[in-house]
Order: C-alpha cells, then sequence, then structure tokens
C-alpha cells in the first residue's frame, strides 16, 4: 500500500492580530494569489505574500489524500492518525497491534519506515497559461486535447527530466482559465515516529465523526529520511503548544482535493435528485450487510473494518452533501449567482458570442444523465461494487483485450507504459484479500444492478445467466485462484491467450460480461463527460472575464490556502462553543465503544491537565483532502492539524457557508501534553521546542 | 392475527364496449359520484350507476389493507395471495407448511376458518353532510371537534346499534368536505379454500415487486361462513375466464388506503427532501441488515421473512414516490395546479375571505417540520424501531401510566375502552416473538436514533446511559420476560403498582425512557398535525368551492372505483405490452430463487396451456389498498384481481400520470387454468361456472 502524502512548509511573514468579523471566510486560495489585502484588513493581521514556501501532492491510493507540515529542524512531519493508519497497519502483526496499541518508539532509531509512503514538498510555482494557451490554439477536438497534453509534458519535462527526487506537474486552474507548473521535492523514506492508539485517535467512532463537539487526537508525526539520514528541514513551522482562543485568526494550508462550486443549477439538481440519492440507498444497505457481516466473529469484524470505515465516512460525506443540495436558501443563492453571471456574460455581446449559452446546454445535457447513470454506473463506474477480486480480474482481461489493440484504440488506462507497470504492481502485490468479504461485495452489487436496471434487462440477464446473485458470487469467490499474487501476475504475463485459455471462474465470467459496461462507458462519455467539460470550460471562461481571479479556483488536490477564526456556530438555537478540554473526553467516556478510553488515557486521567484545548472549530474553509493540514496562527506557528469538518462542512462541496461551515482541527496543546502526560515522550517534546 | 378484508359484489348494468383513448383515466372514485358521462363518452361503454353495490373496510392489521370480490353463490371470495399469507402461516405447522407447498383442499368441507379474519360487505351509503357540518357550526377548537365526533357516533349508533353483525361508519370525504354514512354487513368466520405456493404466487420475489412483466399467481379464494353455514350471495361477480383484450376499458373495485394529491407543494416538498429520505436511508440500511441475519440459518431467516418482506415493500412504493417528487414535470403540474386554485380563490372575494390563505401557513409549517421531524420519528412515532418486545412494554407502561390520569387528560390510544380491550387481547395473543430479531430492530433504532440526533442530543444520553445501543439492546431482548403472554397481560392488569415494581429490564428501560417521546410528540400534534389540518381543511374547501364535486376525494380506504383500459406503457423508449403469457413464466424461470418453479407447476410444463393470459396491466387508477380488487370488465364480469403496480404507480400517493402509472392484474384466465391444469381443483372450477 502506498499512501502519498503532502508536507507543508509554510513560514508567514506577520504581525498584529485582530478580532474576528462577521464577513465570510470563503475560499481556497491558491498561494500565488491568496487575498492578502482581504485578510489584512479583516483580520488586522499584517501577512506578507514572501515566505509562503509549501508543497502539495496528488493521493494516489487513500480516496481522501492527505496533508502535512514539517514541524522540526529534523524532518519531523506533523499529520492525522487517520492519514497513517494503513502504515502502523502494515507494521503490525499478530503479536504485535499497534493500530490498538499505538506507535511510540522511544528513540528516533527505532522508528520505521512506512511501506509505499512518499512525500513531497513544493519547491516552486510557475505561471505557463501563455505556453498551454498558445499550443492549443485554432484546434479542436483531438487535436486541441493532444496538443496540450503534449505541451504540458514537454514543460514538465524541461523542469524535471529523469530526476526522481523530484515532481513536476502542470495544473489546470479555473477549469482551463490558467495554468501553472508545480514542482515538488520527493522524500520516499518516510518512517513513523509516532501514532496514539486508534481509540484515541478516532475517540467517538463514526457516531462523533463529521460532528462537534469532538475530543479525538487525531494525530500522528513521520519523519523525512534520504539515504539513510534524516532530512534536515531548517525552514520549518514554529511548534506553538499554546491553546487557540476565541476569534482568533488561523489559516490552513493543505491540498483540497475536489470541489463543485462551479456546478450550475442543473447539474446540481441531478445531483441532489438522482446521483447522491441511488449511490446513498445503496452505500446505506451495503453498510447494514457490512455492519452484520462484522457481527459473524472477530475476523469477520477485521477484514471489514477498512471497507465499513469507507462506506460510513462516504455515506455521512453525501449525506452532508445531500442536506446542503436540499436546503432550499442554497439552491436559492446559486440560483441568484447563475443569474447574475448570465446576466453579465449577456450585457457583454463579445463575450456572449464568446461563451454562448453552456448553462443551456448543461441543463441538455442532464436528461442524458438521467437516462445513463443507472447503467453506467452498474455495469462500469461501480462494477463489481468494491470486490477486489473482480477488480483484479477485470484489469486482467481488460489490459489483455486492450494490449492486442493498437495504443491509441486503447482505454486510457491501458494505453501508457507507466499505467501498465503500476498495474502489474498492483496484482503483484501481497495483501491478502478475504474471499468471503469479497463474496459479500459481489453479490451486493449483482443484486442490486438487477433490482435498479431490473430483471428484463438484457445486460443483467447477461451478467447473472440462471444463477441468482448471491449464488453467482459464492461460485467466483470461493472458486478463484486470484487471490494469489502469482496467479495474477502470470495471467497478465501471458496477456490474452493465457487469460482466455485460463478456466479461473472469476476471469471467466469478467471475459463474458466485461464488455456489458463498455457501451454504457462510451456512451457517458460521449454524451455526458464530453459536452459537460466544453460547457464547464466556457463557463470559467465567463467566470474568469467578469471576475478576474478575485476568485478562487475549484480545489484539485494542488497546495491551497484558507483563512478564518477560531469560532463556533449556532444551528437551530443549539450554540456550539469552538473549543473542546481534555476534561471533557473524560466526562464524554462511558466505556462502550467506540466512546471507550484507550488504557493509557484512562491511566493517565490524574496526571493530565483536564484544562487543555483538546479540539476547536474554526471558520477556515477546507475539504476531503485537507486532512493533516496544519493550522497556522497568525505568527506563522503551528497550533494544530485539521482533521474534520462539521456536518454542515460537507455541503461545501458545492459551497461555503461562513454561518455553518467549520473545520474542526486537534491542537497543538493537546498534543503536547498527550505527549508529555500520557505518552511520556521527552524527545519528541525537545525536538519541538518544549520544554 | 386479523386480518379485515373487503368484500366487493358488484353488478354493472351495462352494454356495449369501445376502443381505448388517450385521455387520463384518473381517479378513485366513490360509487355515488362515479364520472359515468365521462366513462361511457369515452370507452363507448353503458354503464348505468343503478346496480354497483359493494362493500369496503379498513385494515386493522395489515398495513396495507385488502379488497375482495363475491365470485359465486355459496360465498365464494377472490383475492391475493398475499393478502391471505398470514393465514396460510397461520394454519401451517413444522410437518405442514402450506405457505410453501400451498392450501388447496379437494373439497369445501376441508376448508379451514383463518383466525382472526373477517369479511365486510358494503350494504349502503347515505350522505350525512347536513348533519355533520350542522352540529360542528359556531364551535371552535376542542368544542368543534368533540361535537363532530359526537353527532358521527350518534349517527353510527342510530343506524347500526349493537348489532355485532353490522358495522356503521361516518366517513369524511375532500377532507371535511362532504360525509356519508358507510354500512357494512359482518363476516367473522371466513375460511381458505385455496391458495397456491408461495413460489407460484410470488414468483419473481422482490425484484419483481412493483415492476413488470409479471409472471404471479397472487390469487387465492376464501369462502363466508355465518353460524357453521356457507353464506349463500346470489348477487355476485360472475366469472369469466375469457383472457382481456388489448384496449379493454376495465373497472377496479376496492380500497384504494391513502393517497396525498391534495398536498400542496410545501407539503410535497418536505416530503421529498426530508422525509422520504431519511426514512428511506434508514430503511436500506435495515434491510441489509436483515439480510445479512437471514444468512445466519435457517431459522433467523424464517423469522425475519415478513419483517423483510415489509422492508423491501415500504422500500420500493418510498422510492417510486422519490421519483414521482424527484421529477421537475410532475413538480411543475403541481405547482400550476396549486397557482390555478389559489388564483381562483383571489379573484372571488367572498370565497378568498372564507379561505384565507392555508398555503402560505403550510409553508411556514414546513420549518417546524424540519425542525421537529427527526426527535418526533426517533424518540416517538418510529420508536424501539419494530420491535415487538419494546412495544409490548411501551403498551404496558403508557396504558398504566395513562390509566392514572383522567380520561379526558389521556394519549387517546389508551382513552377509550374499545382500545384499552384490543389492546390487552393483543397482550394475550400467544404468537412467538423472536428475541434474536427484536435485538436487532432494537439495536438497529437506538444506532439510528443516536446516529440522527447526534451523541450530544440529551434524549440519546438518557437513551444509552453508558451503554452502547448493540450492548443495551442485547440486554434487554435477551434479558425481558415479555415473550411470555402471562407476564404480559399480568403487568397490564397490576396496572401501575405492578409496572413500576417490575424488575423487568424491557419495561424498566420503558419506564425510564417512554417519556422521552412526549415532548416531541406534543409539540409535533400542536406544531405540525394541528395547523396543517386546518389548512388542509380550507384548501379542500376551497377546491371544493372551485371545481365541486367534479374531483373525487383523497383515498380513505373506503369503497372506490376506477376506470381504465388495458394497455402497456414506454418508458425511455422501451415499449412494455399490456399482457403476459403462462408459456413466459417458463422462459424467465432460471432455477435460481425468486426464478424457480413450484414444483406443480414444473410438473404441469407440458400439461398446462402456454398461450394463456397470465398478468396483465390498465391504466387504471389504484394504490395500496386494491390489493385483490376485482377487475371487472364492461359487461359487469370479473376477469382479474388487481395485485400490483408499476413502479411508476407509486407516485400515484402523489398524482396520477396516466402516460406510465399501471395497476398489475392476475387474470381469471390464468386462474382457471392453473385452477384445471395444475392444481386439478374440478369442484372450484364448477362453482365458477367453468366447465
Amino acid at each position: 500500500m502506498s499512501l502519498r502524502l503532502t508536507v507543508s512548509a509554510a513560514v508567514l511573514a506577520l504581525a498584529a492580530f485582530a478580532s474576528s468579523a462577521a464577513q465570510a471566510d470563503e475560499g481556497m486560495w491558491t498561494f500565488d494569489n491568496f487575498p492578502t489585502a482581504t485578510v489584512n484588513a479583516k483580520y488586522g493581521t499584517d501577512i506578507d505574500q514572501r515566505g509562503w514556501t509549501a508543497c502539495a501532492a496528488r493521493p494516489s491510493v487513500c480516496p481522501a489524500g492527505c496533508s502535512a507540515s514539517v514541524v522540526s529542524g529534523q524532518g519531523l512531519v506533523l499529520t492525522n492518525h487517520h492519514c497513517v493508519v494503513s502504515c502502523v497497519q502494515d507494521l503490525s502483526d499478530a503479536e504485535n497491534d499497534y493500530v490498538q496499541n499505538g506507535w511510540m518508539p522511544a528513540a528516533r532509531e527505532q522508528e520505521r519506515q512506512c511501506p509505499g509512503v512518499q512525500a513531497q514538498i513544493l519547491t516552486e510555482i510557475t505561471d505557463v497559461t501563455d505556453q498551454v494557451l498558445t499550443a492549443g490554439a485554432g484546434l479542436e477536438g483531438a487535436a486541441f486535447v493532444q496538443a496540450r497534453n503534449a505541451v504540458s509534458r514537454a514543460i514538465q519535462e524541461e523542469a524535471c527530466g529523469d530526476d526522481d527526487t523530484r515532481t513536476c506537474q502542470v495544473i489546470s486552474f479555473y477549469r482551463g482559465g490558467r495554468f501553472a507548473l508545480y514542482e515538488y521535492r520527493n522524500y520516499s523514506d518516510v518512517r513513523l515516529a509516532f501514532a496514539p492508539e486508534f481509540q484515541a485517535a478516532f475517540f467517538g467512532g463514526d457516531p462523533d465523526n463529521f460532528n462537534y463537539p469532538r475530543y479525538a487526537l487525531d494525530a500522528a508525526f513521520l519523519r523525512l529520511y534520504e539515504n539513510g539520514q534524516v532530512v534536515e528541514t531548517p525552514n520549518h513551522l514554529t511548534w506553538n503548544p499554546a491553546p487557540p482562543t476565541e476569534g482568533e485568526p488561523v489559516f490552513v494550508a493543505g491540498n483540497p482535493g475536489s470541489t463543485s462550486r462551479l456546478l450550475t443549477v442543473a447539474q446540481l439538481e441531478n445531483l441532489r435528485d438522482q446521483q447522491i440519492p441511488v449511490s446513498q440507498l445503496q452505500r446505506s444497505e451495503l453498510r447494514g450487510r457490512l455492519i452484520a457481516f462484522g457481527e459473524r466473529g472477530e475476523e469477520q469484524e477485521r477484514v471489514a473494518l477498512d471497507t465499513l470505515f469507507g462506506v460510513e465516512n462516504s455515506f455521512k460525506a453525501f449525506y452532508g452533501q445531500q442536506l446542503a443540495l436540499n436546503d432550499g436558501d442554497f439552491m436559492g443563492t446559486k440560483r441568484e449567482q447563475e443569474a447574475e453571471l448570465r446576466a453579465a456574460v449577456a450585457a457583454d455581446p463579445a463575450l456572449a458570442e464568446r461563451i454562448g449559452d453552456p448553462w443551456t446546454e448543461l441543463e441538455t445535457v442532464q436528461s442524458s444523465v438521467e437516462e445513463l447513470y443507472l447503467p453506467y454506473r452498474q455495469l462500469e463506474s461501480a462494477a463489481g461494487g468494491g470486490s477486489t477480486l473482480y477488480s483484479y480480474a477485470r484489469a486482467i482481461v481488460r489490459a489483455a483485450r486492450e494490449g492486442a489493440k493498437p495504443a491509441g484504440e486503447r482505454l486510457p488506462e491501458y494505453a501508457s507504459e507507466t499505467g501498465l507497470t503500476n498495474l502489474r504492481r498492483r496484482l503483484a502485490d501481497g495483501t491478502p484479500v478475504s474471499s468471503e468479504l469479497d463474496q459479500l461485495l459481489l453479490g451486493f452489487w449483482l443484486s442490486k444492478t438487477r433490482e435498479y436496471l431490473t430483471t428484463d434487462n438484457a445486460a443483467v440477464q447477461t451478467l447473472l445467466g440462471n444463477e441468482s446473485p448471491e449464488g453467482l458470487a459464492e461460485r467466483l469467490a470461493t472458486g478463484t485462484t486470484l487471490t494469489d499474487p502469482a496467479v495474477r501476475t502470470a495471467l497478465f504475463d501471458g496477456g490474452l491467450a493465457a487469460v482466455e485459455a485460463s478456466t479461473d471462474p472469476m476471469i471467466q465470467f469478467v471475459l463474458r460480461t466485461e464488455g456489458l459496461g463498455r457501451e454504457p462507458r462510451a456512451q457517458w462519455e460521449q454524451r455526458v463527460s464530453a459536452p459537460t467539460g466544453q460547457a464547464a470550460e466556457r463557463i470559467a471562461q465567463a467566470r474568469f472575464a467578469v471576475y478576474g481571479d478575485s476568485q478562487y479556483p475549484d480545489a484539485t488536490f494542488s497546495l491551497r490556502l484558507s483563512y478564518g477564526a477560531v469560532e463556533g456556530w449556532s444551528y437551530r438555537g443549539v450554540d456550539v462553543p469552538p473549543m473542546t478540554y481534555i476534561g471533557g473526553l473524560y466526562e464524554r467516556a462511558t466505556g462502550a465503544e467506540p466512546y471507550n478510553l484507550a488504557s493509557r488515557w484512562a491511566e493517565a486521567e490524574g496526571r493530565v491537565n483536564h484544562e487543555t484545548v483538546y479540539d476547536f472549530v474554526s471558520t477556515n474553509d477546507i475539504i476531503g483532502g485537507n486532512s493533516g493540514s496544519p493550522v497556522i496562527n497568525a505568527r506563522g506557528e503551528v497550533i494544530g492539524a485539521a482533521f474534520d469538518g462539521n456536518i454542515h462542512s460537507l455541503g461545501g462541496a458545492f459551497g461555503y457557508d461562513g454561518e455553518l461551515n467549520r473545520t474542526v482541527s486537534v491542537s497543538t496543546a493537546a498534543v503536547t501534553e498527550a505527549l508529555r502526560n500520557v505518552y511520556r515522550l521527552p524527545h519528541l517534546l525537545e525536538e519541538l521546542g518544549v520544554e
């Protein structure tokens, strides 16, 4: 398993400090276009653009991705526990369960490498808009796409060459309105320096996830190594163990993954009425099945844990999104904003001529979405229902079939050498697969596919033949030998002939049925993705023409900075205060899961300072991907790590509401207190500059 | 278990016959206000109002209620298999599983009584609008309600007295616009004459439920007895074994349960955005848990079957409702209709003065709904999550607490002697309860209550104390002795002192927590139910003033008649033909559940006529409660029994769409063919007049 971390070493040249204000703290700004003047005016700060240096990365495996920051001169990196839990699990074995017991070596020498984890530090941003736009000028369709891709590759290669200690990436902002080259320094030897117990980090479990108050030590430390040596990082954030104060201005630097704030009302309505509800109803039933599966026994509970966590996390995230989309005021604002932009475009004949009417085009696209969404989802985008064995089989079969075609005609994921190399690596990976869990996932997918497409659908009849979803899933999951990495790589290396000769039931099933998803996918790409992309680009151009870069671009997993203040909120007459205290943990602990204390915390109750601020909320505008981001005060010191949003912040996918959206962070005060009085790790305290 | 059936003996005096037409066949009409002229004009029929005699009833247990018809002179009643399946189960024992094997005695003498099943035949309808309106004139609030209730009771008592062979009921139509006295003849000795195998009746199971094409013999026969003798029923429907023909006009007489077609747009939007989504997400997860529970073993599958069926049926019903509410055209029509009515009211100053602005009032009420729905649902209306043991405990505790108050201050369900007598009967009922299933339901309810109200909610903290939802549910379900009817009745009879002295954990839990639902309930009644009822009554009056009784009233489980034609439909380019044939059953049967054949059908494959029409659809406007309704041709003969709607018909809760909404019926042709060549029951064929 590989987890690419983003490391952010941000230094703020700053000065004073001020009271909070009522204006909305909206935006996930690029570092080179941060609204410094606005922030300074609002918060009375004196921030200087110079001095921000930072880094970013895209996640390769972790669906949400993560952020982090360097907090000592010896490469110490602060992030969330939930960003490193896979590593903790990888370091564990039958005798040593570090997920349950925590990983807390007493000295640096005992830190162990996280397999597959990479860290990247952003070193430089260069505007390359002109080069990219010039390359595509006058071209259309495929030629246009190819020319742009070619110039981007050229820029990247020129900057990075084949230096694998660096990554260069041309990123599109404002959906094609701006392009920039982001250069990163890579670190591939990342070691685990500290991880608390799962129960301390995720106290309150799913019931508290995306809720607040929280009492979670969702923090961990990694360390950067290179050539067996600790990486010197003089340009690090200063650790400030003092608690935040109410109203204090704070900055969050990290990699918000993906927002959809520029979607039109028609697109939002389809999400609200079709895509989110259908996926949520299926997710909800799957959740029930997984919970009941876990109740069969300890081993089942263990193998289903990751999948269940992912399902519950997504369930709540989409629940929050649906809440926003179902809110009349929220959609009303969206309608007004759209009408305003359309009016501004209409008022400028040259602009109107250039932009056309992408809003109406997108309305039309929604009828294609309505028609195509279910078959595309069930037969292609969600085919296999998350079964690992199915996904192996599909990758093997498709790689073989696509490999037999000229490169230009292949599905893109099977067209590049890099893609195929990564795929082979994945197939060779020895992580054990639970056939029992896979059987559940596969049976669930088949059963829902029949339910949503109906028994009379020809594709459903091809999928099932004369079998029931449950019977077919059992036959495939128990009969396949794809649990063995050697079998997988042999099939992959053997190509189409080997695959077609295979008697493995999963391979045979996929040979017979993977084609069912190709037509819905082609239809979806042609009638949804392509016209949506084209219309969205023109809307982005319209926004850029009307508002310039006084607006921030949608999140794209590149480094962003948001500003805000430490502040609670009110909802339906309930006031939620901004901070929790360690004492509250002990009051909340009932002893019953997930409200049971980690044993070290129970033991430390009399020792630890109950008045210490534990977690806190602020008005910063963040989204999934920001996990692990440093929360920085106006002096440029780190005072927390963002790890969650409140339930309202989930609507932030579509728009920020300053009254309700809140970032949830664990304070450096709590981490310091825990290192001192719960875990007793003086070497880390010393390194952080805390006596 | 008691199942009250509706028996309808409808005779049509009629004549000719005609082609189908394009106009929508909307409406669930009362027999005394059927749009005879419209129908005769559209279908070229010559129906005469005289001669319709019929009957109706409300269901007491079966959530959907059922309809039926008398089809011989010896009290033979046609209804659906799914309306009698509880009776079939009650007649079964460990050695004789009639649900699986069917119940098909070779002679009338072997027919056995269905415990608790009652049938009612409507004998008379009398308009009592003037009496009821006069009684309430000039009064307001509680006095108004009491005066109306008093006059209704007086009318009923005058008509029926204490003759328990008759039921008299004053029914409100058009939400208070009209009142009528419905008189029924009761039959309490109802015997099971024929029920096919579950697998024949429900072939295709949940995947086919509310879908089409269907191949289901969802039919059964009951027989009315009185004083040990068969009831003579000379005024019965004639059984016509001929198949329906495409375009043929057909009438469906039965008891549509409940529609909400007069809801305002604001009310529909809340249902769409809050109430249906929240309940569906919970239902979906529960479905997953129940399915996985059933996979633990045969006994678990058996005890969860009913609950799972109910959950899946509701899930699909609400899925269909949501589909309609999410349809922009559908809601657009609703908006237009509302605007039209509001404009008509505004144009008539006297009317506007009398009606006021109930639409705006209902908009305001929706913010109370938004605020109160979750606590009201989780703590009161859905408290216990369907756990039978919890519901026993709550009834016992509340009866004791309410019994200690003056009658006028009690919760209405504990205020009347009849109510308390019925409750005691329910508590004394010996039907076995599965503690294991109850534990699941209780744990699920507690867990969702915590999820939706959050851990920080005071009521949640009272409910759970220091326990987890799962731990608490286990303690209650395994520790309670309420599985024993004697324990329940002793507590009930012992009153508050006995209940408070009980050490039963479930009783103690309910004593400690049932109060949590009382405040949300009081709030809901005061801020939602009461203002909604008042506004709805004025909207109904407005509709009545503007449109008169050219409109049909919302369904209320009273007897209605709908008209239509045998006709398929088209959706997204797919044409669905109106009829299926017995041959199609054999083509559809894969052998895998739920597409496996009942053994008698497998054995009869070579004998049965494959060309026989099996099921068919028609444009009749029906809703849950219509199950078992006779489908009557223009000559007044029964040619089928309605048992389902297509997925689009589920939106019929809010409005009828003649293009898409379809009633699904099993043909008398198929029933006849099955009696002749599958089940070989000549005595029934002879009784039905079929050679």
